[in-house]
């Protein structure tokens, strides 16, 4: 899929199909995902590929916005190693990056993927590190459902030229 | 472009050709940025195109990773109106994904970019409100050097097995 095509016909999905999700699929976003920029190439991002329904089970439940992980047939929970950080307090930056890296990938291929957000956010955090078993240093970001659209939704046009200002905003 | 190649050859740009940037190229840019996922779709991010010779010089020096700001000819500071909301705290997350569309875009266009990073840092922030006139309300996140590549760089191969585990990370 075109690139340009692929960032403005994108959409959240949160409702699969029961077509499963390969491994040869996995690595594909998974290798969009690491290919993103990050500050000083620091790399620090982390993916734990969640297959086990038990395990998605819990992480639906474990922040008000996680319900997709319970439907879809695998979920990625990103984090950050932050022991692992050159640029410190740069990780959520990086790991959005590679999130929107593995959204657009995911459209581009025929899947279709939700944000589901996790950082900022103590308890949420904590839940989803407890359920990974996550050290101390590895930060959860944000978990992604992962599946085959159930219904694919038409293209929304977010443009707002009102948002955009020459030289100086006043 | 196709989507996954775009992906996997996009590469930081510092250094830039003379030739100019269209309106008609920025507004690809920009559509690509507010096409990006955000927090319950608050889509509080903002831009602010920079053609002008003398604001970019002032940006350049405004951070430490500012000089392609300098030498490109076009900057484009993205900030978000905190006020605007509704998910607070999570502005940051949102303008990354609004990043990482973009220079997805400039580089399948045939241009280049360079992400600068402002947010997190307090001084960098402030330096940068300043220059651009945002109020207090908007939180500049970072600035993007955009261009044609001087000299395109070749594919790096960023992906590494061992930042990914099975269902729970230990």
């Amino acid at each position: 899929m075109d690139c340009l095509e692929a960032i403005a016909t994108r959409r959240s999905v949160r409702h699969f199909s029961d077509a499963a999700v390969t491994d040869v699929e996995v690595e594909t976003l998974l290798r969009a995902a690491m290919a993103a920029p990050s500050a000083g190439n620091q790399q620090c991002w982390r993916f734990v590929v969640i297959r086990d329904a038990e395990t998605r089970a819990r992480l639906a439940v474990a922040t008000p916005y996680g319900a997709p992980m319970g439907r879809a047939p695998l979920g990625i929970v990103v984090l950050a190693d932050t022991a692992a950080e050159t640029f410190p307090g740069n990780w959520a930056n990086d790991c959005a990056a590679a999130v929107e890296n593995l959204l657009l990938a995911a459209h581009a291929t025929g899947l279709g993927a939700c944000w589901l957000g996790v950082h900022p956010g103590d308890e949420r955090e904590q839940a989803v590190a407890e359920i990974v078993g996550a050290p101390e240093t590895l930060r959860p970001f944000c978990m992604i459902a992962v599946g085959h659209p159930d219904a694919p939704g038409p293209a929304v046009d977010r443009y707002r030229a009102e948002n955009v200002r020459e030289d100086r905003w006043s």
